[in-house]
């Protein structure tokens, strides 16, 4: 199903590994929507993953880079330019690792070096990747500009441990850099806040399965899926979302705006059965 | 210019008045994205309005309605679905209005009647509306239900005066019903907060032209117009934004995110030059 | 325990019923920090509950009043400024009431006269009582004023009803009313958003039990009671936090910030374990 | 003016520099409430200001520590406790530093190893002062820790630049660890956004003398003084705020809740003028 919401739009993807990733899925639909594209990721998760098997697909040129790196995202932006044929129209940042996840460090015992890499990964980079853009002129007037987060950004959730503060950064940066490039050239920038999903990055999460269950039964259209987020992105990106930016925009079947249902409810209150005395009274403690 | 998103369905808008009103944009954009609608307003407002000839041109029959009558709105879907053939896939609320504000009482010297009535006409409404409609079973499956707001739930906005507690009611009836119509038929619910916008409803307001141009100097990407809004609606009205539910979903150049603005801050200097003493600092008080 | 916090203040206490209230334990605290006040509440509950023993024990009028007339506001001010000898420093609002909850009417059928109860009684009486106040000039330069919220407003609790509505509203009006007050007679105004508490008003809401013990399990610091409530409110009156206006406040042990807790989880997890397949699956439907 | 509300409380205040330090106003102010304390700032921060002669004053001792050095806080704590003569009951976080504000590098122009000095010197040596305290066991229960935070970590100010990110990932730490810490010894963990003060931190802000007069004409109540600030610390460390906690509070005179106030308007509509024609319409471009 194409609606050419993106015909003659040029694009960066950025975090495709494989096709379970929301950048897998978005590459395709822009593509579909009539966009050319180019894709990146890091040299090791291109060897790893499937990115190159997409790019043949879609023929989208890969452009390995290292999201920390200044000088591989002028690169890439340089590049794009070139295979594409001008100025980009859109972007999109869903990259995210924590080393201190990796290695099962709790949030109390944090090894500060690794924070230090989880905020220049999953954070920082969205911040060079915009500033190199900018210093070369390389994002069109009205170019979007798209970085995927999570509600943990604004609520904790147990196990996401330190991705929570490079998600609450992401989403500053977010705001802070789409005040600027807004008022000079028409570029809006926002982040998609995405319901857990199960992709290789969303795997490494403590618990997912459950916490993917909760979202699910407290999200009253049930948690949306790549494909569903796909599609947002191509909105965020086409014409019709122009004065949209600095926004955090929650893409979750309702999870950030319900604070308990009726079905999560019922799956809690099967748990709280063995806490209740002879009388059905709830025993707390 | 169209996508086709809304090809085959069928949709109902209410608050039309004349062409400045968002609701005149959103039935054109509809039906130019391939929608039948209705058309709905009081019997009033269609008389001292234009909307019969946007009826005419939209080959859309006009139905009239107090929105404070769950009659008439039950009326209202009853015939939407007659004319259109079915169930309505897509609904927009654009109805706000304060005798407080039109009665120049100020917000300390409240009208307790006429307070009601604000928030019957611009916020229980919304919920009569739904209400009628899904006790009649007249929203499809993924259906997808838009009111329009303002800031001012959020933030004080001087002279805005008792709307601002009709709009956050309305979000909040937007966030309850939202729930119950997405769990039972995957409906969604959402409000666009929209800019200031040069409307009969919004030049009622105190001072709307300073605040107009305010805003405008705040927000990055400026003011966004009712054009803009109405291509906003035609998207959440798309099978695109399939899992985006009980939010307040901001569209409004970048206000909502910005504390201060260089644009702004420059002409507010220039009113604070007269508050300077010889040296140029600021005299408070 | 007394620090003094209120040592020659004035203050009026709305909403006490009986020893499990926050009203009643805020009048209490206040007069230990050294208050005068008087009471208010409704002529059946004056009858019904047992705040006479309180205005005995406190030495404190109790004056009847129905919280949705403007008449009997008044006279609350008036009566309590003479019996106070001048201006009131301090008011506590703990009012609210569904008739559609009591009823036991869903949020997809609701009785519009009832819905108009719910507000009037629970969120306008709270706009009813400043604008009484301040047409008396009642309150004195930098007092404070605290109404009772949950976080219903902002997230959508099952079986909460029509009350989530109500308490958005209510936290709008604190803040329209705080911006005039504020600028006119340093008057703050604010809402305190309360945890699930165990009292006569709280046990009408549905499953209140288990959303308490779901509630107390999110929260790190376990729901905060009643007790601890009144001394939030004390810290509210007192002259230590004169800057602080048009905020909702929580005061819920964290379960605001949080989205998933692994004590709420282990108890979930175990609801979880009859939907799992023979390998420990969980089976989503 | 005294009310005990510390009395026998002990706690380390981080971040005074001079009697403009809203950090020098909470450690006298928590001395004068009955607590003792010690003081920390870096070696130059102590050399360069008269932090010396407010521990001599206060009879605090003032130990040096880097606020990004494990080592350094892990002694700070260590040597407090000894000092004081056991567990901390309370500590204030009053650390931030941007040396991209400081060599005028624009937000689209940030240098990125400043960047992670900027992060590291105002938010992560929160979670690294926590962290030390907690493996040291070092925070008694019902402890309360609380960090100054800038509303410009939810709306963008320009030229705030990256102190606002810095700002936002200070929150999310405090969400963060306030989960962990909340839970396993009932410390709660907090922000205070109080309103542009004049301090030596703050007068590095760009243009921060027409934004104070913008925030305090904007704000009903007027900017938050530096001893106002205090006093509010004083009342999150006292046990009558023992259940709040995760949150970031606003201590603004009402700036945060308030989107245009008439006061700032009437400022604003002078620089307006001449933007008008001769008609007095305003010219809008």
């Amino acid at each position: 199903m194409s609606y050419n919401l993106l015909k003659g739009k040029k694009g960066i993807i950025f975090g495709a590994l494989n096709d379970q990733s929301i950048a897998w899925k978005v590459a395709e639909r822009a593509v579909e929507e009539g966009a050319t594209i180019t894709l990146s990721n890091t040299p090791m998760a291109i060897r790893m993953g499937e990115i190159n098997t997409l790019g043949d697909k879609l023929n989208a040129s890969v452009i390995p880079a290292d999201a920390t790196s200044v000088e591989d995202l002028t690169n890439v932006f340089k590049v794009s330019m070139e295979k594409l044929g001008g100025q980009i129209d859109f972007v999109l940042h869903s990259i995210g690792m924590s080393p201190n996840v990796r290695k099962k460090r709790t949030y109390d015992d944090l090894d500060y070096g690794m924070l230090g890499k989880t905020l220049d990964i999953s954070a920082i980079s969205f911040h060079k990747m915009i500033q190199s853009a900018k210093k070369l002129n390389a994002i069109s007037e009205y170019g979007s500009i798209v970085a995927l987060s999570y509600v943990a950004a604004q609520r904790t959730f147990y196990g996401y441990n330190d991705m929570a503060d490079a998600k609450a950064l992401l989403e500053s940066i977010a705001r802070s850099f789409g005040y600027i490039y807004g008022r000079e050239h028409n570029v809006r920038i926002n982040t998609i806040s995405q319901s857990p999903t199960f992709t290789t990055a969303g795997s490494g999460v403590k618990g997912i399965d459950k916490l993917y269950d909760f979202a699910n039964r407290m999200s009253p259209l049930g948690n949306a899926s790549a494909d569903e987020c796909a599609n947002y992105c191509i909105v965020m990106f086409s014409d019709l979302t122009r004065k949209i930016t600095m926004q955090n925009l929650y893409h979750d079947g309702g999870f950030s705006s319900v604070g308990m249902s009726l079905r999560a409810m019922a799956t809690y209150e099967k748990g709280l059965d063995e806490y209740k005395d002879e009388n059905g009274n709830i025993i707390y403690g």
